[in-house]
């Protein structure tokens, strides 16, 4: 039991050298990884670069107590710090205490919804984001993203939460494009672009091992951090400070613990953001968990990640950070490099406590353009505008779906893009539920085999319907049913019977237990009688004591031959040649 | 076309002389039934007694010319009155010009939505309304009804709007008894609650024919009302005014057709109201004319009933009443005594408008107590507890929702009772349908037949998983299938395929998919190859051109049988004996 919610207990007893040593080394390259990127996403965030590196410590030890993947690395990711600024820039200045404050307690309202969410066992609220609306959202984010940072790499102020807005204002102050910074800041980009597919082909050419090459590979942001920091401290030396825009003082030593803004309006201003955070990227973290942990058959429970996550984000807000998720890219480098336990986790929070106690000083020079693009090319990665056609020649109402989501997230910023696309999955998914899938069959000739007579050449008889019910029954579903029922006994003026046949139908809850009495009564109104066939056991044992059997006009009847058998045995004669064959009297 | 948004189009054709006599005394006797009870409605949702009447009016028109139901007797009812109620009373002064605006306003947004729905065909959402949560709504509003009357049959002032609040103001109140007004309200509705049941067989026994007895009976409301009238004149002659409380001033004529007040704010604060009244109010209406159509064989079209009703909702608050809706109690007198076509409610609104023209200087001395013992009386046939214990015994789930629901409306009032339930209703929808109903499945020995594992005695192979999916897979539930693969791969290291049998998936959306091409990637991942089996054809088709199907690293089956010769020879050699027979390509 208590293994459960300390999964830690269950990994702390296997550990030996062997997976200290793995961890270790997994832990030293996320850590080389993760120190650009959590400066770089707190400045996406609109934070202080030192919020940054504060996300990075607690958050990862207590991932490690409460998290079941051995490979998910928790940290700042692009979209959730997008979603932070897009909350908080609209309750507090950019840079004003009030804007920490803001971001901190969202930090800390999304850990308490994640923890509740997992106490409560709710993680199946996350399916009704639909795979094409989030995919839209992180394609259209991606978007949103990269055209935020253009503003650093030209060196000019520009705002906005969405395309149109941002669009605008960069075009507004082009003309203040500092060519130095762009110069500075494309060469990054470049470098990093280029880096991501062509610097381990490149090492590997001249002789580098291969395995060695992999992890160098990852080290082109920290690379293009030191020396892009060595040109702007350079050129501070030569023509003062101003010509770049840097990150400037970061504080030096470990966050204090501190209690988020205890103020009740704030609290319900960024209420929805906050679930909106926390269900994105509970979505985003339990995918990439799982797909990590089949590579190695391993088993994580999603309503233990929902608490550790909430622990994360809880741990993040008390130590000035701002919220964390499991981040894909760094997840993949960590598997890749071999995390063995969450332990190698908990050694990056001790190597990223160890970088902000000795290297913040000389992040002074740092330019903010490094950063952006860091960013951009990061990001890039997580635009799929492909998927958008695919998923359209699959199916139009997904289609539809995740066009809508990007053109709103686009045209009005990722909340209300993220509402509309869950607005959307509801809705389309309340529709189709309320239609349960039904087939009015008939018989296949000279067999004991139902089709559907829309598709297959079979024989009914006229006095007889039959409806086969393909789904269980239930609230949502039942009424349709009775509408089904209805018209087709408004239809057929010579109707005497109606068979309901139940070969899929696993369950009937009250409110279809209600909807079958309704149409029972009815068809007895109607002179018509009810019967139904091939009823599974479990759904017969909970019907036998109702009222609804009790007073049925018409036979269970074990299959639905032995049902055309009985009210049309003309037919049957006709049409079935076969011997009967034994029957199962349970289907389920 | 047509036809199809005018009704009428259709019975106008096919109307004769003998038609038109059945409509006539049918609205006869419907008219006769609905002057006390547009009265006492009006009394009930604290406004005017002349808006029950003109609420009873352009309403019953405006559905005799867009309405499917040829039964259904629309006007003012018990539950809605409570709700407006409920509603207009938080906005302003019981008696003030305000609160009959803010009425008026309350039942003309009601009919735009009613109408937006219907043109939307958007009718499946009233299925969201669960059959548990509906039924106990109605309970516990007829009792808050009930208790809401009381004040008038003791002649005091009380006040509230749920059971709590209404007992301790009756107690606070129960000093200022006035007698005269106990003794001609409880006498009231002694006499009609004995009339319900006791004054069609007394009047039989008493050498009336049955027909007549039956339309007699129906007459009860209407002598009460005449009766107590005459004594509280009498009373008000030798003892002077005030001894009882009467309806007084009744303004005599038409209504005024006049625009509902345009106040935007007013209109932001009854919208939910609004939507509630109307969601509740088509629920019923829908469930009325379905039982009624269906002793005729008729037909009635769910969607055209949004708009019927939403533009009689139109027409009430147009001509200054209330919310209307299909009356469970008056359609079916309307039914019994022969209605034959919507005219009849026509005929019922012209009726009504002499009523008005002609009787209202009679209802002056009408005393407020015989109002409330019809009240009372009609609404304790609502009040179905016994179906709790009932709910309860099927399924737990439901009891508990309809539980929730009777405590909530009971303890805080209608309208956050009935969003309690439509919460608690969708809360159960989604959790339900997040999880597909799957089995693992294995072979009867000597048979073709695969049973779940979990209830059959059946034989399986140590490398084999079988599981079936026996609902269609879509982004609600696709996920929890992530979770059952994933599991029984860490579960089992033996083991080496996974067969997922899919004879009830009618249809597999793009989140499936991905969902399945996760699956698919991770089954790779573990070493684990991946089949299908039984396969419906028209899923076969949708899946034939996709990445999941092209990159399947196992084989689709036609059969399960199939299946496991190939993946399991051994196993079926040793429990299959019987040759093997034909299988049909399409499961459809």
């Amino acid at each position: 039991m208590l293994n459960r919610f300390f999964p830690i207990l269950d990994w702390v007893r296997r550990y030996t050298g062997e997976t200290l040593s793995a961890d270790l080394v997994a832990a030293v390259i996320v850590t080389i990884m993760l120190i650009p990127q959590s400066l770089a996403y707190a400045l996406l965030a609109g934070l202080p670069a030192e919020v940054g590196l504060y996300a990075s410590i607690a958050p990862l030890i207590v991932y490690a107590i409460f998290g079941t993947s051995s490979a998910l690395a928790v940290g700042p990711v692009a979209v959730a710090s997008l979603m932070t600024a897009a909350a908080v820039g609209k309750l507090a200045e950019q840079g004003s205490p009030e804007y920490l404050g803001a971001a901190i307690a969202l930090t800390f309202l999304s850990g308490l919804m994640l923890l509740a969410m997992g106490a409560m066992r709710l993680g199946f609220l996350a399916s009704f984001l639909s795979h094409p609306v989030i995919s839209g959202f992180i394609s259209a984010s991606g978007i949103i993203i990269a055209a935020s940072q253009i503003r650093h790499l030209l060196g000019i102020d520009a705002e906005g939460h969405n395309l149109l807005d941002l669009g605008l204002s960069i075009a507004r102050h082009l003309g203040e494009t500092s060519l130095t910074t762009l110069l500075i800041g494309g060469a990054a980009a470049a470098f990093l672009f280029w880096a991501r597919s062509g610097l381990k082909p490149f090492l590997i050419a001249r002789g580098v091992t291969p395995k060695l090459a992999a992890i160098l590979a990852r080290t082109g942001p920290v690379a293009v951090v030191v020396v892009t920091t060595l040109i702007s401290a350079l050129i501070a030396g030569i023509a003062g400070d101003g010509v770049l825009r840097v990150v400037g003082t970061v504080p030096s030593g470990l966050p204090v613990p501190s209690l988020p803004p205890l103020d009740l309006l704030l609290w319900a201003q960024i209420a929805v953001p906050a679930l909106l955070i926390s269900v994105v990227g509970y979505v985003e973290t339990i995918s990439v968990a799982q797909t990590l942990a089949a590579k190695r058959r391993q088993r994580i429970d999603p309503d233990q990640e929902l608490i550790a996550l909430g622990g994360a984000n809880l741990g993040a807000a008390l130590s000035g950070g701002f919220p964390v998720t499991g981040g894909f890219a760094r997840s993949v480098v960590n598997f890749d490099a071999g995390a063995a336990t969450p332990a190698a986790g908990a050694y990056t929070a001790v190597l990223m406590a160890l970088a902000t106690l000795t290297l913040t000083p000389a992040l002074y020079y740092l330019p903010k353009a490094t950063l952006a693009a860091t960013i951009i090319v990061a990001v890039l990665s997580l635009v799929d505008l492909k998927a958008l056609p695919r998923t359209f020649a699959y199916s139009r109402a997904d289609g539809a779906a995740m066009a809508a989501t990007i053109l709103v997230t686009l045209a009005t910023g990722v909340e209300t893009g993220i509402l509309a696309g869950v607005g959307l999955s509801l809705f389309l998914h309340l529709y189709r539920s309320s239609r349960p899938h039904v087939a009015i069959v008939g018989q296949v000739p000279g067999t004991e085999h139902f089709r559907n007579v829309k598709r297959h050449h079979v024989v009914t008889a006229p006095d007889v319907v039959t409806i086969r019910v393909d789904e269980s029954l239930y609230f949502a579903n039942a009424r349709f049913l009775e509408d089904v029922v209805q018209a087709e006994v408004a239809a057929n003026p010579k109707l005497a019977h109606v068979v309901l046949m139940c070969p899929a139908v696993n369950e009937i809850d009250a409110s279809a237990l209600e909807s079958l009495e309704a149409i029972a009564h009815r068809l007895r109104d109607s002179g018509v009688t009810l019967h139904l066939s091939e009823v599974k056991g479990p759904v017969m044992d909970r019907l036998g004591p109702t009222h609804f059997l009790r007073d049925l006009t018409g036979v269970v009847f074990l299959t639905q031959c032995d049902a055309m058998r009985a009210l049309a045995p003309a037919l049957t004669e006709r049409t079935l040649a076969a011997p009967r064959r034994e029957t199962l009297r349970h289907t389920g």
